[in-house]
């Protein structure tokens, strides 16, 4: 990791991830494992909607957004059908399994081991009434928007909202 | 501020704020504020729709995306009944309201009065037909993209895009 | 560009495209654009459903979203009835066409011309099973995330999520 700060190479990326969207989820997650793999350090803010990707009975369950995501292309009228953002969202996971990327606590799990940091945000928290059991077991711990930035100090450091 | 400048802490934060759901503008806020309170400076880039955030007429009226936004846990054919949307968003503002975060309206007013810079985009108040006549009181001034980048320098400067 | 380098001012901009709507897809042009203009350097990595922008067959059929968007203004159940996105979306490139804004095939012909670089990300096309045959001509050739951090190295670079 001493490498990456040479020359101006990023040396760690810090992700706040403010959706439950599959897509955003599995975005942030690669971005993430992706920098771990070059040896580069990154850490997870999650925050509003984004705790669904930690909280363990949710974690589970996010969706593909079809209505209101023109790029779908499913007409709206049918893409409100009940069950077609359930079947999107089977496929989506189907094509992830074919690329060998696992499901969301799976994935969490290998972040979490290849030193990805975790972190719950307070507010948010506070806002959706969740405590810490509610979080997966490999959470980092629980920080404020200002502890967030602290953590975010140091040379070729980038931050990125999803 | 000074101080902030020391061992590559986060010196300032320009955030780029091109929605106007209620979840994407308080996370914007929260950011900017959060940041005056370590003493960093932050600016905020209204853009896009955006721009709805600091319209006068407009900024007491955004809603939660309730279709579209699966996080939400309402079937898309409900979501999509008049009314669903206001509901999710009377909600999500009195949630707000219990942990003291303050109405669009007065959160503008704290963080211009804490030092936040408020910037119009230019080609978007174009795009949409406004005037400054037509924007809180407390903005600092329209922007074009290059101004922005120009704010942008110095070191241990972030951007985000929200 | 070497004055850009000067008293930190921002000298590269990397900027992520996960989303195919149309006005996520032209804030990022107009960011890339901006830069440009500013002798900033810019290149975009297209991702998740950001790679319809340069789909070939797609690119010219990019919508807005009008449901799951409150700043349309449209009720839900209206948004949701066929040919309403079409309308907003007819719209919304009528203004940008009154801006001289071009259409997304040319505007990006015009981004590649001055000098952006255009990368499509090599997961995304796997999930999607894209070849570069169905990609733009000014593709600059296709990345992992780990070359696109390697991309992202020196001084006064920022990356943002889009």
């Amino acid at each position: 990791m001493g490498k990456a700060a040479e020359n101006g190479r990023v040396r760690k990326i810090m992700l706040i991830l403010s959706k439950a969207t599959i897509d955003n989820v599995y975005a942030c997650f690669i971005l993430a494992n992706g920098a771990r793999m070059e040896g580069i350090e990154a850490e997870i803010f999650f925050t509003f909607f984004g705790l669904e990707a930690i909280q363990k009975e949710k974690l589970e369950h996010l969706h593909v957004a079809t209505v209101g995501n023109p790029a779908m292309h499913i007409p709206t009228m049918v893409g409100g059908l009940p069950g077609m953002e359930a079947l999107a969202t089977k496929m989506m996971k189907k094509e992830m399994e074919k690329l060998d990327i696992p499901p969301v606590g799976e994935f969490l799990e290998i972040l979490s081991a290849s030193g990805v940091k975790l972190w719950a945000c307070k507010l948010a928290m506070d806002m959706f009434h969740l405590g810490t059991e509610d979080l997966i077991e490999d959470l980092d711990g629980v920080l404020t928007v200002g502890d967030f930035y602290d953590k975010a100090a140091g040379e070729n450091t980038h931050l990125m909202f999803i």
